[in-house]
């Protein structure tokens, strides 16, 4: 594999104003410089789109640098390192390459039959967050009733299914009738209930008859409020991705009578902190999708130049299943 | 001891709006019948006065049933038992005399030097609520930051000084600057904010240098909001007392940003949940209180008459200490 001398590659043109629109990106051709001692260059194949990016643009992000007007957008993508070829996973932002240091890159390990990009979902920090949220926070019990948001997501559907698989029933919450279907028919939901709909706080009071004994929260104010009115004493409810803190709109409140009430837990969820599951996450999730019993939904857009509008689409809230931009198509070494 | 044959007692004039006042109490002189077979009749010594009893005139108290106009406010003594004179702790309701199940009534046990009426506060309901509190759920770590509102109350009072005791720095908010001052000099808080105060949040951080790591909140929305502004990441709060179930004034709310950005843990808290405590809170704060490590504070109010009154005062969050009604002196058998 020879490398181009220039590439092309996302920056920011403006921060984002509520939901991104496409006119925050702009692409532009830079020189590709040869890599340093202690370096690789690593050409992006499969460039993951994920909402804390969204929280860099303005600053707001937990773990994660702000972008500045004019800079490289992040994104951790699976690619090949120039010269051997070998498939690492890698932070190399919205570009076509990216030159970074030889010790930053992780060979992708993944179970056979098994796409790699499953590093950059299930089997990466979405997975993780689904894992230990419904692992360590949520702990469903057999016939608990957990619901989730933003349920056929990258994490959201891993979520269900592990909740599924420890005994629970669980009820998904998505935007639309059609991921109501995939969120029963491919994740295995006991029910979902399609949050545009005017009478959706009725439809989950249906799907819960037993009310809701676990909660993980990835979508706006009024489902937090519908789904806490159907609290059971003792609920569990993680708080894992809110609106305001990714596109920076209205604020999300929490009735604190209701929490009394119920004596539920409420947990704040930010995903770095729970990085200590990783090795055992791995075992767990990667012999589940190895065996099948879990199963991945990938959203795949072809070519860099498609990003922004993934991006948009993504914090829209209109994506199904996990989010990758094919940057480019396998090369040999 | 002669039983009258007649008693004053107080009834519900009229459901309270909002904080209660005099007026929705009415005192009556009702007949006394002497008791029947497997009852006592106990005589009022000590009466406690306790927020839940505003939600039971509203029927909103989570384990008691509700009072409807005409019916006894009820309330928990410390009593003698006609006939006998033995000393116990029992449901009196507001009234000079009950006639109750005699399996119903429990020895007052307090330690030597301890006065009965402890039973009442720090070495019972409050006193629990204040250990499944902090040991429980807050959880102070040496050297930890712990927040109390209603600082000096029944609850506040002891809760300041578990965590004191277990290592925490300690910082109470209080209505008022008598109030500041009996918390540091008899409760040995670190620091006090009075919340009347409009700087009192700069207060709060000023006395809080490195942050609030636990909070327990009995307070109003403000202050709430107040204390998770300075909240650290991993930080506890539990709801153990919102205006809004007490008086049914305005709604408490959290930010659902606060408790992301720092990984909160919020627990609602109901003490009837936590009954499994109450042999080991016997021994600990028994045996704190005993060698004097645990100090009480009560205001006390003479004859039952000054009972809507007392009341008023708890409600509107003036009381300081535990408050009781003393309704009778002490009778020889």
């Amino acid at each position: 594999m020879n490398l181009p001398t220039t590439q092309r590659r996302f920056v920011l043109a403006r921060r984002p104003e509520g939901v991104p629109v496409e006119a925050d990106f702009r692409m532009e051709t830079v020189a590709l410089a040869p890599p340093g001692p202690g370096e690789v260059t690593v050409r992006t194949v499969h460039l993951s789109l994920d909402p804390y990016v969204r929280g860099t643009l303005t600053g707001r992000d937990l773990g994660h640098p702000p972008v500045h007007p004019g800079e490289l957008i992040p994104g951790r993508s699976v690619g090949q390192v120039a010269g051997t070829g070998e498939w690492v996973v890698t932070e190399t932002g919205w570009q076509e390459y990216a030159t970074v240091p030889a010790a930053s890159v992780r060979p992708v390990a993944v179970p056979p039959g098994v796409p790699r990009t499953a590093r950059l979902g299930v089997l990466g920090t979405p997975g993780l967050t689904a894992y230990a949220c419904v692992s360590r926070l949520l702990c469903p019990g057999v016939g608990d009733t957990v619901v989730v948001s933003s349920a056929t997501g990258a994490v959201g559907g891993a979520a269900g299914q592990l909740a599924r698989l420890a005994g629970a029933r669980t009820v998904a919450i998505v935007g639309g009738p059609e991921k109501c279907e995939i969120a029963v028919e491919h994740f295995g939901y006991t029910a979902a209930v399609d949050r545009h709909d005017p009478g959706w706080a009725d439809a989950l009071a249906a799907a819960c008859p037993d009310g809701v004994d676990g909660y993980l929260h990835m979508a706006g104010g009024t489902v937090l409020e519908g789904v806490l009115n159907r609290l059971t004493v003792g609920g569990r409810v993680v708080l894992a991705g809110l609106p305001e803190h990714a596109n920076e709109v209205g604020q999300t409140v929490l009735p604190a009578g209701a929490l009394m009430r119920t004596r539920a837990v409420v947990h704040g969820f930010v995903v770095y902190d729970h990085e200590d599951l990783r090795p055992r996450f791995d075992r767990r999730v990667g012999g589940l999708v190895a065996d099948g019993r879990l199963r991945l939904l990938e959203e795949v857009h072809e070519g860099l130049e498609s990003a922004p509008g993934a991006f948009v689409r993504l914090m829209g809230g209109h994506n199904v299943g996990k989010s990758i931009v094919r940057v480019a198509p396998e090369a040999a070494p």
